[in-house]
């Protein structure tokens, strides 16, 4: 291990193969043989099962239930509405037979071209179709709303390219879908979605990130405003971590479903959808970690505390054992997750390396003079600081320390992002300050071939125009049309 | 809802169709657009979660941890196991196809014939091809052993004849897969498990299991052993609920698995497989429910006690709500989860009718007399009894009677079960028997051509060997030939 983590590329080095090399590096995924489709492995998928704890938490608080619906949607139901067909279907596994056979010359098993079916189904990329043909059965009068539904699940979109959590082909997520009896009840949901987002993202991941509504052109396939939370990662790009969209009565249309308002008149219902995706993993992990691997927020981290000793004889070890017993028991009883490694088949050189590879917030590292001297060494994974502290009471003190690092890596992120976001009023400028990375605040005409030109020119899209974006009158920097407020430009991924 | 509930067939009218009705009415799961695929509604999903989430605490106290693998996997890889691609290849959905493009005559989407995948992928029926392919390079050396891993996901499986939850083409499950050193752990882990399961089902969800093995023309397709939990519904019919699988060096073998001992020498190892799914949903209704509607064990039951206020005026209500409110407090903060219907717009009947389709287990109602009188009426669902009880500590009253419940249900299922379980001799009273329903106990001369023999004749199966099966003397029922035990024969789900 030690070897591995000696190779691990430096970020300033390579950032993008330092990425590659520390998902696998830390086992959190690896790639399968199914081609972009990965693994998620036990110690990747325990940190997604706290974000996904988490999260279901905070739905549920603002009233929303789970449920499930079907994996596979016939054809048909994705040309019912015009925008999401085009977003879409370009990238569906398309399940078109329902049974395999045996090959006549003995090879293995073929296609049986029997089991073909009537209408092909795709494996869902999204599920507003399958939920609103749904939901024309469960709605019927204002009473029936709102309807609060998320369902956890996988969903598949064809991509050319992958990359390990950033973007594959199968991926793990959840979807909300909710219908409303009015418009102005649907954009509050939309909004209120975004900040239960943003709020998980900086209280539970420490990633700062910029709540902001997306352009026109990149809105969600169907959606009449689309609301996104932006992360920057180290190198500068930004991450797209969460969006909420505003669906309007687009596919209530599109799959008539309708309700018995308080007046006894027949409207079409309004809705809203949102999500976050196995994703977060990769800003997790950009966002934070180092070139020593992984650096994880207390919140999120399967091991929060890991003791290893140091001894030289069997006897030292039976010693410092009963010494850190109750230390763990105490932690436990706290809610801290730890780990006593007292394992005798790797050297504490090794184990250190490994779990600071892993992103472990916080080790402790007991020897006989430690015991002794009623002291204990604290390493603090963000910082890879190295402390005594008194083992009376060292509990409380990790507890401390666990809200500490969880607070400074946010404010480290934090410093970054803004040490890298800054304005930009002049075209000249823009390219050249688009080259160095990060976000760029500019004025912009509004309008979508400015968009596109912009991104031709230097692959920078807008990736919001912030909710708190203050009114500034301004020219747009490419165009030197009018502008009233300055929009967020990076290269992203 | 007191007409449908009018409308619930009665169990001894039609079994079949009071558990379809009754699936749909409590709002638990109904028929998708897709076929054979099932949408689960928010209140039966809320029984699910909590089923997952005391499973999932289960099998961590056992030393498994979560992953997640591909959804779909290589047509050639089921080929490699020759047993199981005999049982799961008639039954599968076959992706052909990467991407839709628009029909020339504007009528929609097609299928893009340039977008045909050079090897078809297959909607993961099981995942023992695509997880074993994978452990080949996560598994070196006996330091690498045991692998506990599990996953939640979905499957699919093309069932001609679906019934929700029972039988769905897809559904949700987990799968363990372990990989063991030797022969002698795989097989304790495969035991292991089974008892998990069993526990599982008699604790959490009242239902009493026969723990048994299966004969080998029911084992799992690839498998050399494959216990089984079985279950009795109030029909008499058995409902297999939960197996656990000894894969032997199978699937090792099959892609190349193979570990270097402690003396240095390479060899396959040894694996287990484990599964239970959302049939345990239909399990769970079928054994405990009546025609009144759902009867759930308080352990499993998403609302354990509702409160309904009865009353005439708005300010008797007032006052009820704050009698109510501490308890509503005191409740929750015991971790029983409680709803106060105090909602205008449905009579006391209705609700009452309501939440007893739903089978919640406890319902308290109170008016202004019964706050005078210091007492609420107390009804149970699982008897239907009536019973005032005094405001003072109605906490602890409310948590006792729910232990009581759970323990009540269990109990009335187990002597329902041993009512319908009897020994059987001759071959006449066999078929006079089996046509009753129930279990039989019977001796088999143990040849698959005998077993498929009395299937024929007379739709019963043999579900298990029970494990604490007596050894006993006797006379196969139909041949006559020599057994040394008895067999559970009955006809299932």
């Amino acid at each position: 291990m030690a070897i591995e983590l000696k190779d691990l590329t430096k970020r300033e080095e390579n950032y993008s193969q330092w990425y590659n090399e520390l998902v696998v590096k830390a086992e959190l995924a690896e790639q399968s043989a199914v081609r972009g489709c990965m693994v998620i492995k036990p110690y990747g998928y325990a940190i997604w099962e706290k974000m996904q704890a988490r999260l279901d938490k905070m739905f549920k608080e603002t009233g929303v239930q789970n449920a499930y619906f079907p994996l596979l949607i016939p054809k048909s139901f994705l040309s019912r509405e015009a925008d999401h067909v085009k977003g879409f279907a370009k990238e569906c596994a398309v399940v078109t037979h329902y049974r395999l056979k045996s090959a006549d010359d003995g090879s293995g098993v073929v296609v049986d071209p029997e089991a073909k079916l009537e209408e092909e189904l795709v494996i869902r990329p999204t599920s507003e179709t399958i939920i609103w043909n749904t939901y024309k059965n469960w709605i019927s009068s204002y009473r029936d709303l709102p309807l609060l539904v998320n369902q956890w699940c996988n969903v598949l979109r064809w991509e050319m390219r992958t990359r390990l959590f950033l973007r594959t082909a199968e991926f793990l997520w959840q979807e909300g879908h909710t219908a409303h009896a009015t418009k102005e009840e649907a954009q509050q949901r939309t909004i209120q979605m975004l900040h239960v987002y943003a709020d998980f993202a900086e209280k539970c991941m420490a990633i700062p990130v910029i709540r902001g509504v997306k352009t026109a052109n990149e809105r969600f396939a169907g959606a009449l405003e689309t609301y996104t939370i932006e992360a920057m990662m180290q190198d500068g790009k930004a991450l797209q971590s969460g969006t909420s969209h505003f669906l309007g009565q687009n596919f209530a249309k599109a799959f008539d479903v309708k309700y018995i308002n308080k007046d006894n008149q027949l409207e079409y219902v309004w809705a809203t959808s949102w999500g976050v995706s196995t994703r977060l993993m990769g800003a997790l992990i950009m966002t934070h970690s180092d070139d020593n691997g992984l650096v994880l927020p207390p919140q999120l981290a399967p091991i929060q505390v890991v003791i290893v000793p140091v001894y030289r004889k069997p006897e030292q070890l039976t010693e410092l054992d009963n010494v850190v017993k109750p230390i763990v028991e105490n932690l436990r009883a706290m809610g801290i997750s730890v780990k006593y490694d007292n394992a005798d088949n790797k050297r504490p050189g090794f184990k250190f390396a490994d779990y600071e590879l892993k992103g472990v917030p916080v080790r402790l590292v007991l020897g006989p003079r430690d015991v002794e001297a009623g002291t204990v060494e604290v390493m603090r994974r963000d910082t890879l600081e190295k402390t005594s502290a008194p083992l009376e009471g060292i509990e409380t003190y990790v507890k401390n320390l666990l809200d500490e690092i969880q607070d400074n890596i946010y404010q480290k992120a934090l410093d970054m992002r803004n040490s890298k976001m800054r304005k930009v009023d002049t075209w000249d400028e823009f390219q050249t300050e688009i080259e160095k990375g990060g976000f760029l605040l500019a004025h912009w005409d509004g309008t979508t071939e400015t968009e596109l030109k912009i991104k031709d020119l230097t692959k920078a899209t807008i990736r919001c125009i912030p909710l708190d974006a203050p009114e500034e009158e301004g020219k747009c920097v490419l165009t030197g049309k009018p502008s009233h407020r300055r929009v967020i430009f990076a290269r992203s991924y």
